[in-house]
């Protein structure tokens, strides 16, 4: 078993309502798959299923939509549009918003920081693989704490070591497509800190940290699909981890004043006016597009003026 | 086998030198480790033997430092070491630069755009695990090409089907640590497509594409480590994938136009004079901070001004 690391998954795993023990379920399928759990295994649990064993999905039709979310439904739906995106109803948009602390981007979708501080599409409201057409899942509120209270039962009742990650898939800068994220854990460090380390040759690793539970959460990915695959549970066995009691998905938060890509305007503008330079007898014979005279002009008439009285004459030469 | 997936690893892998042959290694070692390849196995490479192979070591001491390089170094020091961040050598960021297309951000850390269009931390320059003090690894320059060659010759060799993913582990914005990424692909598509599949209750996804290589990457991740685990080869098995034969490394790099998090200053600047009002008998009683009005100051000096008289006189009440 040492040299492999293996990914299991509970199948005939049966759908999830409102009060129902995920703990229990998971132990009865368990046994019905012929799984004996080991000290060691991590059990991966998609956040669709704990959702709806909490309750949290919602009827979009009785969302009451504000001026705001209205605007705001425009402003995405005219950038959406044209790239032939699915459009967003003005319900989804508030209840994104209710769900989230900011609005980081919104373009053609929102991307916002949940109350968690995870950062992400919709804020993690999902559509798929909930029952009814206008119903969607709400992330877990206290994604640690669900992910203890399962491990602990379930750990009380096999006498056995475990970790426990909550699993979703999210998008990112940069590169298409999702990938599996945790947004909840119990009983594993949410990153593996190799600075100090020793690389093959000696030398010490300087900034070498491991996001071990997002690898984590990607492999049990390949296992629970997203579609129609209905397995909402896997089991890692085999990947050596350090336990830890008190673990907390926020460490595997930047914050956002280390965040490279949550500058604020602000910074940029101060980029922008300490690279402002003047331009004299340095013209060149190249022809400007008019689109680009006119874009220049629209802004340019935007300049703080006496009484609005707009004293400016263009001459295009 | 049909209801998991396993990620062996090939241990006792030599140190690479240039000019070796991977696939022969590969090959040697899969006999050494008494593991049979089978139809639809994926043999996943960390980049920095594939590097090593071609001889992509560079000896930072013998590098020419430009101006440019120099300007940069001094910057990003300045912010890195207040962090209690390690420093990079002039060198090193002149290395960096000339292996990127575009910096993307540059403040305690360089994040820049590589030709393949991978934006990353130093462009994914390694110093870990190459051996000597001022060594680094880059890296190869058509990792697609790479791949193919070593798949086809393993292929050729047992007669199986196998995909073949280069990986390197990358830093993201939002979350720490790195995962596992593929940087370059043969046999498999990059990302899996479902949006039309249907959910668990018969509902169409609209939005869902997988990045199914990603996940990959990062399963594999948990086998190779990043430290002195010494191994840079890990085999999957079991995961359903429709084979592909002219992949693309490039389908899961999101274009510049439709990333949200690459947007330019520009657009900043814009948003930024759009929202520009004025202020008139709105003043409160609030003290403000002296700090916040000499930035505030800093700023508005610079505004354009006749032959740089800086006709201005401000009265701080």
């Amino acid at each position: 078993m040492k040299n492999k690391i293996e990914i299991l998954k509970l199948e005939n795993f049966p759908l999830i309502n409102e009060g129902d023990d995920i703990a229990e379920i998971i132990l009865n399928s368990l046994k019905e798959n012929n799984i004996s759990l080991q000290n060691g295994d991590i059990i991966l649990i998609a956040q669709s299923i704990i959702s709806k064993s909490l309750g949290l999905i919602r009827n979009l039709s009785e969302i009451e939509v504000t001026e705001n979310a209205k605007e705001l439904h425009k402003k995405v739906t005219s950038k959406a549009k044209p790239m032939g995106l699915p459009e967003r109803s003005p319900e989804l948009i508030q209840m994104i918003l209710n769900e989230s602390k900011e609005i980081v981007k919104s373009e053609h979708v929102l991307i916002t920081e949940t109350y968690h501080g995870f950062i992400c599409a919709n804020a993690g409201i999902d559509k798929s693989n909930v029952e009814g057409k206008n119903m969607v899942s709400l992330l877990p509120s206290e994604p640690d704490i669900e992910a203890k209270k399962i491990q602990e039962k379930i750990e009380g009742e096999l006498k056995r070591n475990i970790a426990l990650i909550i699993t979703d898939s999210f998008g990112r800068p940069f590169r298409n497509g999702a990938v599996g994220v945790a947004i909840g854990i119990s009983g594993i460090s949410a990153i593996l800190d190799k600075r100090g380390c020793s690389d093959l040759f000696g030398n010490k690793l300087q900034s070498t940290i491991v996001a071990q539970i997002d690898n984590l959460a990607s492999a049990a990915q390949l296992v629970m699909g997203e579609a129609n695959e209905g397995i909402p549970v896997a089991i890692i066995r085999g990947y050596e981890y350090e336990r830890r009691e008190n673990s907390d998905i926020k460490d595997i938060i930047r914050t956002k004043d280390s965040d490279l890509f949550r500058n604020s305007n602000l910074k940029y503008f101060e980029e922008i006016l300490k690279k402002r330079t003047s331009y004299k007898k340095q013209f060149s014979n190249k022809e400007i597009n008019k689109e680009i005279i006119f874009d220049c002009l629209k802004l340019a008439i935007l300049a703080p003026n006496a009484h609005n009285s707009q004293p400016w004459k263009f001459v295009i030469l």
